[in-house]
């Protein structure tokens, strides 16, 4: 049953029909793109959760590089606009208190779910990132690979890349515009990572155009000296209803 | 030291001009591609080395259908002219006996070092995947994403399958022309893949010009009713030397 809905409703190739379908994709209130929703959106995503370990917090295996930067960015949640996003275990985590439009609901099972992106506990053995927020468009993530991401000896898979620009695209996509489902991804990678170096990704809400958002980054070398790769996303807004509305 | 090498050899962009220096980037000899070094390639890639485990082997968290079109594809090694290509913890056991093109050497280091798509070893939980080759440009790879792989709750990341996409490419343009790092990878997302699920992924080496290998594939349901996404991805011929011929 649960996969029968998916389909139906993951199809992407043809939301636009299914957006014509209110029930199963509500459509957004145009107001919610860059407006006041983006607020009540980052003010809920980032509400003190005590009971969730936050994976986006300095631990001993940071280099230098990545601490002092990621300390700049903080002093700037103070005063500049910028905000620390949180970053749990799980998305089933990031979502409580909403419901998957139909057709996504799985059951809520008891396993050890992982988001990809923090399936490796061990610090500083696979992603340390954390990311930070300017509403409504620009964002930065602070990216470390470990020797448990790695590709070509001593490098970053560049797989491990892309994976945390869908995830960074993500959950940016969804403060600044409910984005939920990536489209497409596009990459161009220009230069190595070596396992361990900090990678500055600076992300861009390029535009909201027919209920999809467009996202672009930049991974570069703190410096700005090397780049490290380039590349685009398209995200489908879907809208989240709070369980409490019900 | 390293990392300057790396910069000056990696800068991918400009690899018209590296290609240019043989000394750093050995040009290819054109019957490299798609002939009898493909065979010595796959001859050497799939040497038994039973002093490594190989993760591409079924284990108890496969599922029926896993396990079922394993059974196919290794009954057509027999005799089709299909290979199971075996899958170690790091590349750096894959590429045992060769050297890197300098600038991408590494110190060997000690460390706990594993490919990305390797990185979780507990079975079931991350990726189990096996790729099969058929020289000199099919390939198919069955992925298995596990719960440590999710992204939207009960279902694959899709950072995950991105992740794969670029391994499993980066393994068959080895073998069909001796790429070695990616350029770029483009994916376009159709379905949401339900954790636990089994994907296809054909993948075929669309063509090599001007050292450059040219990549395809589609992932989908074992039906092929469900597609999951496209991709393709373009990468760069590096060749490796042996270090016995030094």
């Amino acid at each position: 049953m649960i996969r029968r809905g998916f389909q139906v409703v993951a199809r992407l190739g043809h939301h636009r029909e299914l957006l014509g379908a209110p029930r199963i994709l509500p459509r957004l209130n145009p107001a919610s793109a860059f407006g006041s929703s983006t607020d009540s959106l980052v003010s809920r995503f980032c509400s003190e959760k005590t009971d969730l370990k936050d994976y986006a917090l300095p631990n001993a295996s940071w280099c230098s590089d990545m601490l002092s930067l990621y300390q700049e960015f903080l002093e700037k949640t103070k005063s500049s606009g910028w905000v620390k996003l949180p970053s749990y275990k799980s998305n089933r985590d990031h979502i409580r208190g909403f419901k998957l439009p139909s057709g996504l609901e799985v059951s809520s099972g008891k396993g050890d779910w992982r988001i990809f992106t923090r399936c490796i506990q061990v610090d500083g053995q696979g992603y340390e990132y954390v990311i930070f927020f300017h509403p409504p468009k620009k964002s930065v993530c602070l990216f470390q690979p470990g020797p448990y991401l790695e590709g070509p000896p001593g490098f970053a898979h560049g797989g491990s890349l892309a994976a945390l620009m869908d995830e960074a695209f993500s959950k940016i996509a969804y403060l600044a515009g409910q984005g939920l489902l990536t489209q497409s991804l596009n990459i161009r990678f220009k230069n190595l990572i070596p396992v361990g170096s900090l990678v500055v990704m600076d992300i861009e809400v390029e535009k909201i155009e027919d209920q999809k958002i467009y996202m672009s980054c930049i991974a570069q070398s703190r410096d700005q000296k090397t780049v490290y790769a380039k590349s685009s996303g398209v995200f489908l807004q879907l809208q989240l209803e709070e369980l409490s509305s019900q």
